[in-house]
């Protein structure tokens, strides 16, 4: 509390963030990392709950034919990419509620290095398994004439729909993670800030 | 100069950077940044003109059947993104070298966050349209037996080699625009740095 005062007095210092303006921003953007990160954990177990139990059975000339998420490789990816999303999120999750109860800010560049560079990847990673998996619907719902690939949901429509549901949670889970790390990369490189735009125009 | 200066001796500030550090850290990055947009530039171009110009024709019992890009939409989405990457980056080499000329470094926030969401949108969509096309690529390649899928590559050798350059080069943009992105964001967050933790261990 009092370091923050002590900015907001301290000669060296633009008043571009008076210390109670600070404090609630980073309040701010502390609740919505741990709303962000809660929702993605949800959604994540959701869409891979949805994708790996889904399974229909259709009967073809007396031969009974079973189509499964493994029958499809960026299915497999998805669900992998929403499991390690879940836990990610899950460590994550207990990591914001132990600094809210402490009620320490982060100022530890190692740890905002190991964050940033986790939301990177993990946001990479869904987005991926997203698009890659979004691609594959495509066949699959439309089929491809020119390279005689045929649609399956036709055959297979309760699955499909299904695993549309899957994906759309999954696209969910992505974009939260992209969001979330933009406010990992504000967290991480503010710590790098020296006001050394003082003399300069500010806009 | 003098403002560089200016910082490192004023006594709000905390010298964990000095002036001259900062100076030769501020001009590293913008190299890196430069020589990256570059190789964007070029490479996005290159991948682009590599799947976009792909044809094989081959004849199957006297019917002539021409392969080209547009037979899957995944590689029309990748050309188009890495055309949008190219003329981006283009963009951005110019403001780097105007920049450049002119010694200012960036401190006006509202460009700063441009550049920051320009660099994140074209980064997860360089990523998203290398991933749908490595999937649909995977499909043209090894086929799917479960869905009856068949392998396209074993009839267009040439066009499948010429279309897995052009992805290999578009991977190669993915990543650089990436790595752009995050520094950009450094760019962009440090400028609402306030050395709040001055107080606080700092590591």
């Amino acid at each position: 509390m009092s370091s923050y005062l002590g900015v907001g007095v301290s000669p060296g210092n633009v008043p571009v963030y008076h210390g109670s303006n600070l404090k609630v921003i980073d309040r701010r953007v502390r609740v919505a990392e741990l709303i962000l990160r809660c929702l993605i954990c949800g959604l994540a177990i959701l869409s891979a709950v949805l994708i790996g139990t889904d399974t229909q059975v259709k009967e073809i000339f007396s031969i009974q034919k079973k189509a499964k998420f493994t029958d499809m490789k960026a299915l497999v990816f998805l669900v992998i990419a929403n499991g390690l999303a879940a836990a990610y999120s899950l460590v994550q999750v207990l990591r914001c509620v132990l600094s809210m109860i402490r009620g320490s800010v982060l100022f530890n560049k190692p740890l905002a290095w190991l964050i940033f560079s986790g939301d990177q990847i993990m946001a990479y990673l869904t987005l991926a398994a997203v698009a890659a998996t979004a691609q594959s619907s495509v066949f699959a719902k439309l089929g491809q004439t020119e390279l005689q690939w045929m649609k399956i949901c036709n055959m297979y429509g309760k699955f499909c729909n299904q695993v549309g549901e899957g994906i759309a949670s999954a696209l969910v889970v992505s974009i939260a993670m992209v969001v979330l790390s933009a406010i990992s990369a504000f967290s991480l490189f503010r710590l790098y800030g020296d006001n050394k735009g003082k003399s300069d125009e500010r806009w």
